[in-house]
């Protein structure tokens, strides 16, 4: 049977999601722990790959058993694996899903939200989990963030805002929801996207702040846009400010 | 001349505020930093001492250069210090003091904050930020641990609430707010008072866990103020969910 797991980690202490032989991967750490919960090896399969140092608010995975039935009730599933979970992931829910469900290939859409702390200080509790941003910005940064943020809207080809590399040939997303708001001292972009591509968010993020220091506004956005071509884009934000923060899917 | 610091810590890698030889406190870091920042040996002096662990949003300290005239202007010394400080403490304003200014003994009030996690899993964003409190509570935990925490407000003798083994004899404080809310899955304690005895606010939050657990009504409370003895309160909470969260001073 299949189980839809969803997930919260911080990213800080993990190489990313993917499974790789000799690093503290999330992947690796869940099905490690799924190992001891259930007492058999498990396949588990990722909503998508994340970076060293991307968080996540709400990830999603399938864990595929070897059974027809759950051995335990769902609603005790996550504090099963918080005996066995270091600090940094938890298991937040856990359900049943049918055997053909992909989760990665079935989703609706994923939000992601991209946080920066603008201050000439650090703030030691959001270290880590924003990007600092030490240098002044204008006092309506945030505005004019959110107005160039709008042109993201719609369904668009965004490959100006891929890494340089990626194999990736169909760069045609629908961007849902795009805004950027502010916070005492964080600027926080909120995305929404039926999918995206390497990097995308973090290539936004850093071409967004462009508009919050007054060098880009509507036009100039459209003009990325149109370009089709990455090194029309800004520079590509750190990871540590980036929360996978939601994943829907088809009923 | 002397500067009032105020500052904020994530206190989990730090072994407390005052300084020991070979362990790493805030007070040790803070007196390495000056010293380039300033070029010269100063003399550092906290509000409080804090336990390894413990937390502050706003502490403050003195910090007396043996110079008539700060050599920064003092807008610009949080930044200097960032550059020398790690992630986990910032100065986050100077300002001149008198010479005769004590940030220990002219404490108006100290207002500390406790946060409690209630759920069954823990979450990876507050891992050593909270007291991770898995077993179940009463549905109306933070209106009774409210109520109860409303004895606690006054000119009262909080002998019950200190460290067995504390030297301190005049155990009479004055709490001018104790309050606790409840935020999601968070319960979050409020006290402030013109001084705290050792690990009082530690005993305070595993006391008025017991009213969250229908353990403890006003009366039990009113007892084990009356009994002045350490034994007749709940546990000490563990160090990781305390926040001193702002002192003030008389003019």
């Amino acid at each position: 049977m299949k189980l839809l797991l969803r997930l919260k980690f911080l990213g800080t202490d993990f190489c990313g999601w993917q499974y790789q032989p000799n690093a503290r991967t999330v992947q690796g750490t869940l099905t490690a722990a799924a190992r001891e919960v259930f007492g058999t090896d498990c396949r588990i399969t990722g909503c998508s790959r994340t970076d060293s140092g991307v968080h996540a608010n709400d990830f999603a995975a399938t864990l595929e058993l070897p059974f027809a039935d759950c051995p335990i009730p769902c609603a005790r599933i996550p504090a099963a694996f918080a005996m066995r979970l270091p600090p940094d992931v938890s298991v937040t829910a856990a359900s049943p899903v049918a055997d053909d469900f992909h989760p990665r290939y079935t989703v609706l859409t994923k939000e992601y939200v991209y946080q920066i702390l603008v201050s000439p200080v650090p703030d030691p509790f959001l270290y880590g989990r924003v990007w600092h941003y030490p240098k002044k910005l204008l006092p309506d940064a945030a505005a004019r963030m959110n107005a160039v943020a709008a042109e993201l809207v719609g369904r668009q080809d965004f490959a100006s805002f891929m890494a340089a590399g990626s194999k990736i040939t169909d760069t045609v997303r629908t961007v849902s929801d795009c805004r950027v708001q502010r916070e005492g001292d964080l600027i926080i972009l909120t995305i929404a996207a039926d999918g995206f591509l390497y990097n995308m968010v973090r290539i936004i993020a850093g071409t967004l702040l462009l508009a919050g220091a007054g060098k880009l506004d509507r036009v100039g956005m459209r003009r990325i846009i149109d370009a089709k071509d990455r090194a029309a884009a800004g520079a590509t934000a750190p990871p540590e400010g980036l929360y996978l923060n939601r994943v829907t899917y088809h009923e």
